[in-house]
């Protein structure tokens, strides 16, 4: 296993100490302060050309998920939930300019799509983490709403991320950097978590639990599935390797948590994952429950995370 | 080094030395004969739903790209470069579906997007050898489109991948199985990247060489990048990475070619990748040519690739 990189190994740069004190996003990269620009290539977005403090410096609260009409739909619901001014659907594309991906901004709530995989998680992360630190953001949240396959569950459970883990249930994130592999640790908000899961308890039929979550970076053979074009193990060996998932405390696959993990907790941001199971591994690999039961499933975390987030905004009442 | 799985390693199941045989693409998976049905979930297509050999079992050229706009515009311009029947302007999404990835047909060439990232790459992949075994294609040549950081290349070359390699610029693809790494061969179709050259070579404006292609999981630091939002490393030990790369004979860095070769060659499908190199790494690491330039260097691919097909399909000379 390679070494742990801890926040404190990493080199507080001059002029982040203040930033971490009143709260701004940081980065952790010496050479982005000597930047005359910064062009955010996959947002279209650039210090130059935007004045990103005007655009984002009032956001709070970041969601991400994997898909991008799902994005536009939460943005459109947390519009409606926090009662803002003027209509849903006048919300635009942010980063119409590319179609890496897509961002809308409701209030104090940015909502951005990630795509499928760590690798295009990490490069949106980048340039997110940048924009905030850019914006002069502060205190900022920010959640992952996703679908994953749920392991032991019922289908339709949301699984709020207890340990990001990789395919062998460790809580690291590996990368390569200049020909070596770094790992990094992907501790979660703990306090955060519970507090989703306070949320989703209150909410009528949205059965929510704490759980570890496997970040793989395949969904076919990565994840144990007997359906891809590949496939060489057999289905006592696909169980085999669940069942152990399973005694490990894992709950849920799905293909991002590690790197947002590590990635958020090296720039000191609050951080949580909250993604509804599809399906229960244990049970088969093919996602065919009907389209309408599935896009109820994909509401349970967007009502979860909304209720959050009128509670942080004291819209909602605490219990 | 994982042990490298060749093809013969990896059993030939029953019925698919038919498929060999009448150049059918073969999966290699024995439990896809026994299911029953078989839904492509993240192309919204399914055995029961849709009738695939009808809508695709005349398909000989898959061309594959990141961006979803990038492939609707290669879609468009191959229709009209064939001189197909119709306005190039009906050519809808087979994937509307969904918003995962975007499928356009155009005569025998579809044109998907996979997003970015081996993960993402993976899934489309598995979801389209699928496709094309369900649908019965036979000899079907498939070529990735890509964008991509050159080495010590003037921007706007046109890299056709000799040997696709790691971070390590090793020709392998290492993926986690049931927790187990395994290592694939991502060995590439010589005589398909030597005709590709050829026609890049007939081109006017259009530099094309072949070169070893790296594949990272991440923009940013994955890629020695200096302007993430983290980063530990000088500029002096990002030059000395690239120059290592440099002399391991890489030219141009992306982020699928890997996983894109292994499992072409896995199915004993043809295989080449074609990307342009936006920058020069060297020189630095931002991407700030005009977007005019940019979008002229991204048609090169499109019109090297274009003339390969009219080739093949004999409407167009080989010299």
């Amino acid at each position: 296993m390679a070494p742990i990189l801890t926040n404190s190994a990493e080199a507080i740069v001059s002029g982040q100490r203040d930033d971490l004190e009143n709260g701004i996003v940081r980065v952790k990269n010496p050479h982005l302060a000597s930047m005359t620009e910064d062009f955010l290539y996959h947002f279209d977005l650039g210090t130059k050309t935007h004045n990103l403090q005007a655009m984002f410096g009032d956001v709070k609260f970041v969601c991400v998920g994997g898909s991008a009409n799902r994005m536009k739909a939460f943005a459109q619901f947390i519009h409606m939930e926090l009662g803002l001014n003027g209509s849903d659907s006048n919300i635009m594309d942010i980063c119409a300019g590319t179609d890496r991906y897509n961002m809308y901004k409701a209030g104090p709530v940015l909502s951005i799509s990630h795509g499928m995989g760590v690798p295009s998680m990490s490069i949106m992360l980048h340039e997110l983490i940048k924009l905030l630190h850019h914006a002069k953001c502060c205190d900022v949240t920010i959640i992952r709403l996703g679908t994953s396959g749920g392991i032991g569950l019922e289908p339709g459970t949301v699984v709020i991320t207890g340990t990001a883990v990789d395919s062998f249930f460790q809580p690291q994130f590996e990368q390569v950097v200049l020909g070596k592999i770094i790992s990094r640790s992907t501790e979660l908000d703990k306090d955060l978590a519970q507090a989703l899961l306070n949320c989703g308890n209150e909410i009528a039929d949205c059965p929510t639990i704490i759980g570890n979550t496997m970040c793989t970076n395949d969904f076919y053979e990565g994840q144990g599935r007997l359906d891809g074009a590949l496939c060489s193990f057999s289905n006592e060996e696909k169980l085999e390797y669940l069942k152990k998932a399973y005694k490990a405390g894992v709950r849920n696959i799905e293909m991002e948590c590690t790197v947002f993990a590590a990635m958020c907790h090296s720039c000191d941001l609050k951080a949580a994952v909250v993604c509804v199971a599809l399906l229960n591994r244990f049970d088969g690999d093919q996602i065919t429950t009907p389209h309408e039961v599935l896009l109820e499933y994909q509401m349970r975390p967007q009502k979860l995370v909304s209720m959050f987030i009128k509670k942080q905004l004291g819209l909602l009442k605490y219990n």
